[in-house]
């Protein structure tokens, strides 16, 4: 079993270990006193997990009720929202129990939202299942719903109590599905970590499973690093957005369907990498996210995906900010005006 | 003008002064740098003092918009706070802007909460029009809305970073809206100043505007003390809920229809004053209560009211805490069994 300490305000462990699934009772009893806890998962993850989860958590003391909702970014809105805060009122679940996130990236975010805003704050527990949320939105404490506006427009800072990370659940997923998260993998690499970024290159869809712990050790223990320099998100940790303001545009383009976050975030990092790195660096890059089923490029005309563009909740008034990478393990972050921003991106 | 710091976490200032409402655009332009803003208000106060925010708001360099909804508990729901942040969203409101709450405790809490959430935090100002907006809930950082299953049981910790109390609109209020902020106002004599329950006695309904000045700053100043020793509501703030355990069910029983917070916290205080205090402490709380237009009983029989005390937020698994006052000026907390607390009620 490894494990990594995230020391924020409130601080918590990520723990990675194949089979902890099995069990996450345990585990979740050593953070809580209560042994009350509602599990939120979504049809399909459920149906994969839900038993097992329950099972160890009854098994070790736990009263459980589990609500399911639909999988998919559809989901990950108000109304669901409510639905989740309903059933944690009915539940009967106060200040002290606990609330399980079990699944994927919409899971998580909406989960740990209603956590947050549920009675104003009650611990919750991130179990994550796809390798996106391993690595990337189970740790740092960033809950989110999607608004007609745009993705992930509402939300909150809220650390969870924990996070089980159990690399043998990535072994059900999609191919697809894992090479979305393998988009953030590579990002960490090229942010931060050129050896990481050489092991990945190493590998390809088809092998990764033999280095999954390594990885999400790896991606983890950087975001950590970035997440405990800046909780709220006031400055550094924006590095970790390499790829994402693109990323979003093509996400909201093609209105969050048919099209994963991964695949904006390959598409995002490498365009911005070919408009104003160096063209070997763009060249290893493309390479890389090929290796993993990534796209590497849009048809769609950058005059339409600007508009998406200036959406991005990380934008101040007039102005936009973006990430490069002019060597292979180090990012840093470039504030522009918007309209500077979209001559860069259409020249 | 009267001003008082409240040293919390993000730390910030309230301001009492007659006809401040007049000047807020210049009081909101010293804590923030940005000059786009947001109004939020219901149609009542909208139209008494949407006009006035606006243009103080314009001479100080502001760009505003302002969203207006249906005056009305019935608002505070998760349909009225999709709207709101919808709003900020096409308002293009960033990070960096500010939103300001105009209205009541309605408007306050769930403006709160929507700055609280839009875009994970936006900083927002309070403008209470209401005197339980003033001595209460603009005060603390406590955001929040109503679900089905209760009210205020889903929020946020949200410090304003300014709040503006104006007790010349207070004029406007229908009197038994006056009358409902009296009650917050008893209760801090009753839990805290005996002298402040000494000034209240000594008036009435139709004297109070002559010392309101006073009674906000004293009650404020009370509240800032509680909330500085406890920002997250951890233990010592739920000296605040004096007489709220029953007022809320009487809310609750009533549907929050024809029955106010104030009429609830009264009737809270009295009955629980008089089955666990002293008979002349009793006695003398419910004169006052009297004297300001506030039912001091119920005929609602007790069984009927437990049921909604056990949906009490504050409630752990089990137990339920309420507040005594055995000397004026003087409160305890007591944790019991939600047994014992029947039994103590039906007694």
């Amino acid at each position: 079993m490894k494990s990594i300490n995230v020391k924020t305000s409130h601080p918590y462990e990520v723990i990675i270990e194949r089979g902890s699934i099995n069990k996450c009772g345990e585990y979740i009893s050593k953070v809580t006193a209560s042994r009350k806890s509602a599990v939120i998962t979504d049809d399909i993850v459920g149906g994969l997990y839900g038993k097992t989860v329950e099972e160890s958590l009854k098994n070790s003391g736990f009263e459980c009720s589990v609500f399911t909702f639909k999988n998919g970014e559809q989901s990950k809105c108000l109304s669901t929202f409510g639905e989740i805060l309903d059933f944690l009122a009915e539940s009967g679940i106060t200040r002290s129990d606990i609330i399980i996130a079990l699944g994927g990236g919409v899971v998580g975010d909406i989960t740990g939202f209603a956590a947050a805003s549920y009675l104003r704050g009650v611990e919750f527990v991130q179990i994550p299942t796809t390798l996106l949320a391993q690595v990337d939105s189970s740790v740092g404490g960033k809950t989110a719903i999607d608004i007609p506006s745009g993705k992930n427009l509402v939300g909150a800072f809220k650390q969870p109590a924990l996070v089980i990370c159990d690399s043998d659940t990535l072994k059900t997923l999609p191919s697809e599905t894992l090479a979305d998260g393998m988009a953030e993998v590579i990002k960490y690499g090229m942010i931060r970590d050129k050896s990481l970024f050489e092991l990945i290159e190493s590998h390809d869809l088809d092998t990764v499973d033999e280095i999954m712990d390594d990885l999400v050790y790896r991606c983890i223990d950087i975001k950590r690093d970035v997440v405990e320099h800046d909780e709220f998100d006031k400055g550094e940790r924006f590095i970790l957005n390499f790829g994402h303001t693109l990323g979003h545009a093509l996400e909201g383009w093609h209105n969050y369907t048919d099209y994963t976050h991964g695949m904006g975030v390959a598409t995002g990092m490498c365009i911005i990498t070919e408009k104003l790195a160096s063209a070997d660096i763009a060249d290893r890059l493309k390479k890389c996210a090929e290796s993993y089923r990534l796209p590497t490029g849009t048809d769609i005309p950058m005059s339409e995906l600007l508009p998406f563009c200036s959406k991005d909740k990380k934008r101040e008034s007039g102005n936009i900010s973006y990430i490069i990478c002019r060597t292979i393990g180090k990012a840093d972050i470039v504030k522009v005006p918007v309209k500077e921003f979209a001559r860069l991106m259409e020249g």
